[in-house]
């Protein structure tokens, strides 16, 4: 499998995700702004919205959207536990990942992390954050993780939840969430991931900024 | 099962994903507004996050986001063929699930609908439309449904394509979209689906104003 993936963005979930499973993936870096492959070519082309992560499949199918991906990476290797298999389990995992894309990754963080985004559009995605974060906070208060055991959608979580650094979103009132965000940054795989990504992204604001 | 809807909210995919496969569900109104149920009760004690859909499953367990409750449902009612059942295409349907909840739902529509929002960040929201739509427009040229066949999909997709008129988005640049919001209307199911929580959400508008 080959992941499209902008360094930072939540495509790093997918990364960390393989890296928990122990997979040799194949990393396509894109620059997300100018919408360009690290190949020069035209990024709309792989996807017409212009978003990570894109994941190639060995059949060459392209899969679009973490609520996808993710669910799909981790049945495609199941010896890294990091999905339930069916009935309400699974369910509760797509309900949770999409409660992280709808509900703060896409009418949150994307908002405050957007520089075309003015002060008035920020404070409206800010002022939805107080009810999820409770929400999550109530959630996760006697709980480890998301379900009953680790999975992709506590990794998908990690990564939203470290944005807040980059926005100015203070994760202290929500102490169990950002011990999920404290726990999952412990785990190697999500260590490497990050590290690994941070230097990437360090690099390309290099370039751009040269 | 039973669904606590609000009239014409996202819930309305649920009910016509029910009405699809000639299950008898009981239904639940919400007053988001008033975050009651019509029992008087509160809202946040059922959901949190104070949204629609809320599916009580019938062992009593509650679940939300309509990218769960919908897969889960078909999968509950396996004749109505309503979600491939695995593998790939199960994660396109996932995908296309994500797409309508990240990037039309939340991104776009919610905010257009939203008497709270002021016209800046309205206009923010309404930005985003066309890429969206352009992509959606592509996929459905040459296709009937996002997959290969019917799914709940197109059912959520329809839903959140007939707010359109609601906040005064034109449909025609996107023909093959709005081909897709009239195939689904014209099905059975959703045609009393819509019908039905259209007079529930007049009579509800009628209450509040007395």
């Amino acid at each position: 499998m080959e992941l499209y993936f902008s360094p930072l963005a939540c495509s790093l979930a997918t990364r960390i995700a393989f890296y928990e499973a122990g997979y040799d993936a194949r990393y396509v870096q894109v620059d997300t702004k100018r919408k360009r492959v690290e190949d020069g070519s035209d990024f709309f082309e792989i996807n017409p919205l212009g978003q990570v992560p894109v994941l190639r499949t060995d059949d060459g199918t392209l899969l679009f959207e973490n609520t996808a991906v993710l669910p799909y990476v981790a049945d495609r290797l199941p010896a890294a536990k990091l999905a339930p298999i069916g009935g309400l389990e699974r369910a509760r995992l797509q309900q949770w990942l999409g409660f992280v894309g709808t509900e703060l990754h896409k009418a949150v963080f994307v908002t405050l992390l957007d520089p075309d985004a003015s002060t008035e559009v920020k404070r409206y995605a800010r002022e939805k954050l107080a009810l999820r974060m409770d929400t999550l906070q109530a959630h996760l208060a006697e709980r480890e993780w998301l379900l009953d055991s680790f999975s992709v959608a506590d990794i998908y979580l990690a990564v939203v939840l470290s944005w807040a650094r980059y926005c100015g979103v203070d994760l202290s009132p929500w102490p169990a969430a950002r011990g999920l965000l404290e726990r999952v940054s412990a785990r190697p795989a999500a260590a490497r991931g990050f590290a690994e990504e941070a230097e990437l992204y360090r690099a390309e604001a290099e370039r751009q900024s040269a």
